[in-house]
């Protein structure tokens, strides 16, 4: 295990990774989009998007916004190469003015604006967490993108959250995913977004280089079925930590063994030889680390194993780790091996048996994990793949990138779904504590209204309760959003992952219990200012400018 | 939409897309057992894995198996950079040997070899798909990156070869999913995936311009609701089809519109100014490629515009495509565009509106398209996002990789869960085809059994039923797995993912439509020789060679 956060040289790695997202990497249609503004003569119409999804993943109250940094180094180096230009002149129809295509290859995001929600926040369905000012022909370009680069990194982020919350501040979570990922990178953005969410270690070695994670792991059930025969134990001497002549490490585990089966009323026939050389042949390698899995063939068998290794090792001053339960009833399991670490204590005058871990690994789900906090167990360490990085239960987070404004009009999408309406203009979004400094709602106002302000009463309509006007005084209120990336330039310092996780835990600690647990939370409000509302009756009402029915023919 | 399958060019770009698998991307315990095995002098001892899943995902009866291309390149590249290493060395326990990181650095596949299943094959549960030989080591090394690289293909191309199924032959399917899959790779892998299971189209320019996958898309809303006027529009004029002066093409447009509400019944005043100078615009822009999304205000407004442009296209001897549905009932709204579509040429004398295309896209899931099959409609082609790349029904498809043999002896994993044993020994494995050609078991042999032989009879062991002997007389036999991979070199041609796709549709049209039916199939027979199912017993029970119990002390 070990962890390099915040080194300069980390950093430019994490980027050299991070920008390789090429802008081709986006649907079709957004250059048939491009294309109609550009020949329209409508490219450089200053537009603004905005990024938000419509409701808080997983049947929950709340979810991570995740996913900043890789958008923000994906905007800092969108060019076209010539190669991608020449596919595109290859599959767009055969119409396509040429000079379009010399466009694209100029074509940066040094004109185009950013503000977000910093990475880690809690946030909430339906607050803009992007806000995207730029050309609207660019602003169009970047939809498919930003949203492919925040969508799974919040909605694991958020997941990993959960996991968290379930398993309780002491446990140590795992995460073990990439096998069970969409390919390659999707592994890595699950290793980078569920260490932000809460986790502790990855498996990944790769993001553990990359990010900076803790990595864990020592064996898999081949390392322990790949061994037959004490034969296969080589060397079979092990030098006592303190120093000193090599011992016979072999033999003095087999004394070990049979005092432990005497202990245990076990017979020593039972044990298999290859997963007693499998253990002897691991701990010979890296005596200080270590924590075997022990139900290769059963856990019984496995136990007494690893307990004759365990006990030779202490008496050569080492310190085993624990061990790895991989199948059946874990929690039966671990009070089991639980109460022989002490048994074994008790005769052996053992301490170090006092501090070994009984790691868990066996499609955990967070609803498992729920179940495993309320049963009596002694499990330290869970290890959590597909159900933490495939998200089981809610595989899509479902952001959407809307246009909500073209040359300074508000822009609206109506629609026969009604939430798949948009709120439209540009806004600002405000967080308003409560007195004991916990968020207490979202408010969405027009961003050229006055910021409310902390003691002063307001009135605003919460979103899903249309038509009730409700009064609220905030304690304090804090902007959510902040400029992050402006004319080209990044503006706000790229988090490490690390840096992102703390925010995380602070935003979440702050989050009020009953908007945070996990079934059944209390709703968190999200409000619009009463300006921002009559600004939807007038647009929906079709009153307003910015969305003229036809009335000459 | 364009494709240019099987250029040398393409393949070199693919392959430089594909290699960039870093093997550093994996789980740290391979690093730490590769160590033990390293330091007891067996890292090159000869061993066996094999790759299968469990059980058929989706409930259904068969998998296709996929993402071959990618592991063998991902062999033939495996290669730790000094950074890697380095990284390494931090993370090691502290007592790790100097001279094993000396010797990551030599490492690579050149003494791995690989058989496989060819990449689209119709594949089932328990049946071993790739089995990679080589040093102990090196393939212990290999699990993860292989596992990730088949586990979501494999998914992604069975879930897209289910959607096939659902939506009939004669409905064209596009993928438009990246937005929602995790993160870039996984968004770019699943439209590769997708298109060899049986996708038609892909909305992702990037797959489209490295795997050569036909792409297709017109419009979102947010180009619709970025016009607000007719004054928008420019150049507001079309040249005919067949050459001649510009036409006012607003006026044109107008006219058809008056023309359309009559016909309908309709107002001209429930136009959308800004819906219709949006359509224009695009027409102008692209006047063969017109498909616009019409429910961004609602249907039967959008129709009346999209009548009146393609209208006026039309007199212009252009050919209008069609329309986008993306909300609501899709199966009636586009029974009541058809019926437009029909009246406007009955009136109006347009045969260009009989070929006109219906394309539906609106959180369509394989229920969903199941339905839309029973249900009356006029749909042409479905686009699927979410439920297609996310895999919704069942995210993973739980692919393990498991030591079956090392010095030529066999291994096994039993467990306290039986479904997480293994099958020990190398294995040969043979599909048995009926009279009709039709598969009707796979048969796994050891791989020193002969061959079964076409009509001769031959007992067997079906999993799931042990101690069933069963006698079947095969009048085909075929060999399921290649040598792809030999000492370091890839032996099979690499093949295209248009390629992978035909193979994909020929061995599913051969699969007995009792197998691949959607809901409930027939159980296909997998079944053990004789021979391989005594070894099982002999190792299960104790008394092979390969798995000693501690007989003495």
């Amino acid at each position: 295990m070990a962890t390099c956060d915040g080194s300069e040289a980390r950093a430019a790695l994490e980027r050299s990774v991070l920008r390789r997202v090429p802008p081709l990497l986006t649907d079709l249609y957004q250059f048939t989009m491009a294309y109609a503004y550009w020949r329209a003569g409508r490219h450089n119409e200053p537009a603004v998007f905005e990024l938000f999804f419509r409701d808080n993943p997983f049947g929950g109250g709340f979810s991570l916004f995740a996913g900043l940094s890789d958008c923000l180094l994906f905007l800092q180096n969108f060019a076209f190469s010539d190669d991608d230009v020449e596919y595109l002149r290859s599959v767009l129809p055969a119409g396509t003015d040429a000079a379009f295509f010399s466009y694209l290859k100029e074509l940066d995001c040094s004109a185009v604006s950013v503000s977000a929600v910093p990475e880690g926040s809690v946030v909430f369905a339906r607050v803009p967490l992007l806000e995207v000012c730029g050309p609207l022909a660019v602003v169009q370009l970047l939809e498919t993108s930003l949203l492919c680069l925040v969508n799974y990194a919040s909605l694991v982020c958020s997941n990993a959250a959960r996991f968290r919350l379930a398993a309780g501040p002491r446990r140590r979570l795992m995460e073990m995913g990439l096998r069970r990922a969409q390919g390659p990178d999707g592994g890595l953005t699950a290793s980078r977004y569920t260490y932000i969410g809460g986790f502790d270690l990855t498996s990944n070695a790769l993001a553990g280089r990359l990010f900076g994670i803790p990595v864990a792991g020592t064996m898999a059930h081949s390392y322990v079925t790949s061994f037959s025969s004490l034969e296969e134990v080589w060397p079979q001497t092990l030098v006592p930590c303190g120093g000193g002549g090599p011992i016979d490490f072999i033999c003095l585990v087999k004394g070990w063994l049979g005092r432990v089966c005497q202990l245990l009323g076990s017979k020593t026939s039972l044990v298999r030889e290859g997963e007693l050389a499998a253990f002897l042949s691991y701990a010979i390698a890296y005596p200080q680390n270590f924590l075997p899995v022990i139900d290769s063939y059963s856990v019984s068998c496995g136990l007494l194993c690893f307990c004759a290794v365990a006990l030779a090792l202490c008496e050569l001053q080492y310190q085993p780790l624990g061990v790895r339960l991989d199948s059946g009833d874990l929690c039966r399991q671990s009070l089991e091996v639980r109460r022989v670490f002490k048994e074994c204590n008790k005769q052996f005058s053992v301490p170090q048996f006092e501090s070994l871990i009984i790691v868990g690994t066996n499609s955990i789900s967070e609803q498992s994990l729920a179940e495993l906090n309320k049963k009596e167990n002694e499990i330290d360490v869970v290890g959590v793949g597909t159900h933490l990085v495939t998200c089981t239960r809610q595989p899509s987070l479902g952001c959407v990138y809307k246009l909500i404004e073209v040359r300074g009009r508000p822009r609206m999408k109506m629609s026969e779904d009604p939430e798949k309406s948009t709120l439209p203009g540009r806004k600002s979004v405000y967080r308003l504590l409560d007195t004991d400094g916990r968020p207490q709602m979202d408010l969405i106002c027009l961003s050229e209204e006055a910021a409310p302000k902390a003691g002063v009463s307001l009135t605003c309509f919460p979103l899903g309760l249309t038509k009730t006007l409700q009064t609220v005084t905030p304690a304090q209120v804090t902007s959510l959003r902040l400029d992050v990336f402006t004319c080209g330039q990044i503006t706000f310092p790229l988090k490490s992952a690390s840096e992102s996780r703390e925010r995380a835990q602070i935003s979440l600690q702050t989050l009020h219990p009953h908007h945070k647990r996990l079934q059944e939370p209390h709703d968190y409000t999200v409000a619009l200012s009463e300006q921002l509302h009559s600004l939807v009756s007038d647009i929906t009402k079709g009153n307003s400018k910015g969305s003229n029915f036809l009335l000459s023919n």
